[in-house]
């Protein structure tokens, strides 16, 4: 019983236990294999083949994808009924921005640099789903991105290690609370994709990661350990190898890091299918030794395969497995059931009046909007927006009325409920003003008839609006792509729309960091919206017509080219830096073709007014474990609109054991500084900070020279030396 | 003294040597810093700032970048004279794939499949070295290659660990012969980069270098070892970080595996500068602890920078350095030497007489159009090659009178005395059926006046050859491409004559796997010429007029895109291949827009005649330690010509302890079946074959299920499953 709070009652529970109930708590299936579910006819189909028997399912120990709280209540009551020792199912789903009130993807909600809000979607998701019956969501998805041909890059706030610590920790405040047995309108939360997902090689989905274990600590795992640090419940293995096994295999990293050296005592659960998904990988022959790796790394719920409930028996017979091990995982289980109450209150949050009440309401959808308008990064503006009173708009492109604007996974988000743009735009200008046309398919290229209508809809107007970007099933799961432009019909529409020499603006719907080449150049303004959510089209027509200012700051790179990629600003310097004093013409590390740098650096983001960055300075040259330091800075709003500044300190540690970042993100601050007005920033820099991990794994700081940079992003930065002292 | 045979009479040389004769050995300095060289001018320049002293030159144990035997002569004499204890200088250079008679790029030997050839290249080589004085080459590189954005590909045969291993060992052989002492003829060898440079992230030259110890091991270490295991003297660092550290001061990977675990007791070079590049890599404050780190890290010898000179001495007074280590390294140094026979002959092989008899005979540039030959792939051919007798031909294209075809590192070779390809050409056809025109430049689009020439010459014509490429300097160090498509300039060519509607082949000069949309779609036929080196045209007219048979074979896979980069073909199978029988349409490992597979597989190429696999079949179903199996396939020549074909046999591991290749190469065979003839052939499949590393590093095979496969490349395979039984 390593690492288990001990239970007496749970632990007597478990002894009165048959092995196959015992092994039946560990699986987990998916909706349709339950009676009363509204998609029950889906059972024979794939899943039939699955091997799972009626036994099986009636003693299942957790549910997925299943939501309603009538249909929740009517599957646990069954359940209840049937089973032997009134063990009450778990019910998992997928919320992941949102239950029903869908919030922008979360690799937008990173962009809003807005950890409250964040944690309120989270909280609202939590509600919407705990009301419909849901005890655990598979969130929050923290895994460290740097490849934008990765369609799950949406799914996760980006490219920085600390920035995507503290998200993980507002989303599992806001799912989780302070007390999930009392508080039944938040749900456990899940941590995924442990560890690494996020590196899949060229991009591709599913696909092998390979990566030291200095860089797997340094970078791709703070983020999981901070949701735990946070009290998260649960974990998700990843799909992915880590240093050759499959992490559902992986004793080291699972055993030995996550339940060892972290001390995670929680449950843990594969990703889809993942357990049997080691034979593919070539790490087992068969069920058996995939049941057996998986039990033996630590896995305690296997999803969607019955590898478990097929093999676990037998290998506890044979004496290959320890019953301590199901023992163990089944207690865990049973914790966290007892955790959320479900002992003493099956049906938990589950109301179906009060879910009429509050799911998808106007409180929620406000929250919505706000964090899409926070969300939303202003990437270019050459005087177009914010647009002006009176102006004769025309709104053109695949997104005008298109409400495939909430994203990948929005499981229970309607994009009939979605507000599109123009709907949005209409009821905030004079009709008279605004014309719509389609212009061309998101992949289709233009008809003449549609051509022809967005030509004339342009010629008449003042000013263009482009409304374009991916549809949701171009990102996501599965949603890999190769060329990260905007598909070519939409490029060529801007091209052709561009000799008008109208004003345009472009917004961009879409999940991944895209290589704008043939939108930027050619826009005068480009306001990236991603997948913004239920009220996308209220946020960006708010934006756009200045109701409120553009806030959000990019926290993944856009890359120059996809030949690029992976690109990230915390990279290294490498021992032939290009832009050295003395670096040669060409033996330095640089492509012939393009720049180094990504086309939009990490943490950029314009507003509609300027700010001033003055009199940046530190409080002392040195710095002791003991004696902190101060940086300050004068932020100055010098336009003539009010707007938000994300003021950003990073920090390079010049001279390591190992090489360190040439810029690492340490502290940031949102001001909001009136025109005119100025706002003094002031960050402590301390010893803590400063740590990083050694070639040996030793988390620590080493005295020697530093550099503070302050700025709007990572690239526009002042530089400010110092030196820690020991 | 660890790990150094000892020899009594170089151990009491070094303790006859002060402190500064000792560190001035490990400083190795470029020719201009000699007094004699052509290029003396060149001290006052970047190399005067180095802060080497009159007193460090005269001392310096060996010289970079020198050769002539007359120089190399008046040098070392004059070193002598002025040497206290006289040890003489160690002369190397950079002899990659020829000293002036220049062979096919490495990437080129590799497509050949020809070790004897690639082994007598290497020879030629030396030879032509060793007469104009050199003692060392820093070669052979044997990098693996994954990414066709960085430019050294093309000093690497490839993408896998077992074919590089056995043209590490061909080269090494060339190079150092049998014995070095007597054999004055050769040349050490001086094996590099290590390690796992290849990896350079997004392809970017000099760029971090992150993997796994078990991805290192199974992929990246093999053909170094396999070139120690030949006996090559010497090895190079790598300019990249391993696990965080760059390997230059990397002791776990230096001093822990290359000298502890693999126990080479020669001599290690750092590459250029990379000592003191540790400092911009960020691990050395300063050059002082950039020295600490390489030495003991276990360097030897300090490629052009300062760092041991200055600060050597310093770190051994004050008791951070062990005087022993210094010892160690210099006694490698003279042990070097003296295995050269240069105590007793300090010029060694360098003679002007022999050197004007030999340097770029004809025999040797024999050798060079026969492997030339060999390198070059046939890509695609819709009846277009060989040409036929009295057919008129427009050859156009930025190659068509163009000596830079021997590609980087080609330091004697002159582009003058390249054999062109439409003198080539000339020379065997009648003049009047071949007709020249530039058509554009590389990168430079047409002019009206080329364009004309061309379009004149493409109309008279029955077919059109067209000579495109790369030029030298798009690929080779810092030879970075972001795009790896043909300039826009020669596509637009291509698409220009296109609509001509006559038949066109295509011939391409270029330093790497390029995206050849644009080219293979457009062309009927495509021959991959490589840089084919001095006798390039006259192979490739050779080949073109079907006076020689097209036998290459890729040993790198061409990317469909560089959106699909890395792709190779000995990659993992996923937990979800997209082939899988049972797959889902959009939940599996794969681009929503091209395909996974790269447009030309690892292994192919084709030939003037066709060839057909007949009867593949296995010996036995099982296989132990003990008893071998034999797997055995029929190959007919079932076309009009004759013709080499490469038969390939491939294992796959079907379930192992870490994930497994889907395919490794195993063994090859070449045979030249003549038309309407069969050859059997049959490999032998061992146990040490199934060996690999497992999670805890051993090397060891389990027992279980295999798949062979045999084919004419990685693709196109039949399987033939067998077991291994312990």
């Amino acid at each position: 019983m390593r690492g288990v709070i001990m239970d007496h009652q749970l632990f007597s529970l478990v002894q009165q236990m048959t092995m196959e109930e015992k092994i039946a708590q560990l699986l987990q299936l998916a909706a349709p294999f339950f009676e009363g579910t509204e998609s029950e006819g889906e059972i024979t189909g794939p899943m039939a083949s699955m091997g799972i028997s009626e036994q099986h399912v009636q003693n299942a120990g957790s549910i997925l994808g299943l939501s309603g709280a009538k249909q929740v209540i009517d599957i646990q009551q069954a359940y209840l009924k049937r089973n032997r020792l009134g063990i009450p199912l778990l019910v998992m789903a997928d919320i992941v921005h949102g239950y029903r009130t869908i919030f922008p993807v979360p690799l937008a909600i990173g962009c809003s640099w807005d950890l409250e809000l964040a944690e309120k979607s989270a909280q609202i998701a939590a509600a919407e789903a705990a009301v419909s019956g849901v005890h655990v969501t598979f969130a929050p998805m923290v895994d460290l991105v740097r490849d934008p041909r990765w369609g799950r890059v949406m799914e996760s706030t980006g490219e920085d290690p600390y920035l995507n610590s503290l998200f993980a920790r507002a989303f599992v405040r806001g799912f989780q609370g302070g007390d999930l047995t009392k508080e039944t309108d938040r749900v456990a939360a899940c941590v995924k994709h442990f560890a690494a997902y996020g590196a899949a090689e060229a991009g591709r989905d599913y696909n092998t990661v390979d990566l030291s274990e200095w860089q797997l600590r340094e970078f791709y795992l703070p983020a999981y350990k901070a949701a735990l640090d946070e009290g998260c419940e649960m974990v998700m293995t990843a799909f992915n190898t880590v240093n050759g096994i499959p992490v559902s295999g992986n004793k080291q990293l699972l055993r030995g890091l996550l339940r060892g050296e972290w001390g995670f005592d929680g449950v843990l659960i594969s990703d889809w299918g993942a357990v049997k998904e080691m034979i593919p990988h070539g790490v087992a022959a068969d069920e058996a030794e995939a049941a057996y790796k998986a039990i033996q790394a630590g896995v305690d719920i296997e999803m969607m395969t019955p590898t478990y409930v097929h093999h676990l028996q037998t290998l506890v017979e044979s004496g290959a497995v320890d019953e301590a091990l199901i023992d163990e995982a089944v207690l865990r289980i049973l914790q966290l059931k007892k955790k959320l109450g479900l002992f003493e209150q099956p049906l938990r949050g589950a109301n179906p009046e009060r879910e009429r009440e509050i799911v998808f309401c106007t409180d929620h959808r406000d929250t919505s909007r706000e964090l899409a308008v926070k969300s939303c990064v202003l990437l270019k503006n050459d005087n177009v927006l914010p647009l002006k009173q009176g102006q004769k708009i025309a709104l053109i492109g695949p997104f005008t009325r298109n409400g495939d604007i909430l994203g990948p996974w929005s499981w229970k988000g309607s994009k009939e409920e979605a507000v599109q743009l123009y709907d949005a735009m209409a009821t905030r200008t004079e009709p008279s003003l605004l014309t719509v046309a389609e212009g061309c398919g998101i992949e289709a290229f233009a008809t003449e008839e549609q051509w022809n209508e967005a030509l004339e809809a342009a010629r008449e107007a003042d000013v263009i609006v482009l409304a374009l970007g991916e549809h949701s099933d171009m990102s996501g799961e599965a949603g890999s792509r190769a060329d990260i432009r905007l598909p070519q019909a939409q490029l060529e529409l801007i091209a052709r729309l561009k000799p008008l020499h109208k004003p345009m603006a472009a917004v961009l719907f879409n999940g991944r960091p895209l290589d704008l080449h043939g939108v930027i150049d050619q826009a005068d303004a480009v306001l990236e919206a991603w997948f913004p959510g239920s009220e996308g089209g209220a946020a960006v027509a708010d934006l756009l017509f200045g109701f409120e200012m553009p806030s959000g700051r990019l926290t993944m790179s856009f890359p120059y080219s996809v030949g690029q990629v992976p690109v990230y600003y915390n990279a290294f310097n490498t021992g032939r830096p290009k832009d050295a004093p003395d670096a040669q013409e060409r033996y330095v590390s640089q492509y012939l073709d393009i720049p180094n740098e990504p086309l939009l650096p990490f943490g950029f983001g314009l507003s509609y007014t300027t700010f001033a960055y003055e009199d940046a300075q530190l409080s002392a040259a040195e710095m002791t474990a003991d004696k902190t330091l101060t940086v300050t800075v004068r932020v100055s709003n010098t336009g003539d609109l009010p707007g938000e500044e994300v003021v950003q300190l990073y920090v390079r540690d010049l001279a390591g054991d190992v090489v360190r970042p040439i810029k690492e993100l340490k502290a940031f601050r949102k001001i909001s500084p009136q025109p005119g007005e100025s706002t003094e920033v002031a960050f402590t820099i301390t010893e803590p900070q400063l740590r990083y991990y050694h070639s040996d794994y030793t988390y620590a700081s080493d005295a020697g020279d530093f550099i503070a940079y302050i700025g709007p992003n990572s690239r526009d930065t002042v530089e400010l030396p110092f030196r820690l002292v020991k």
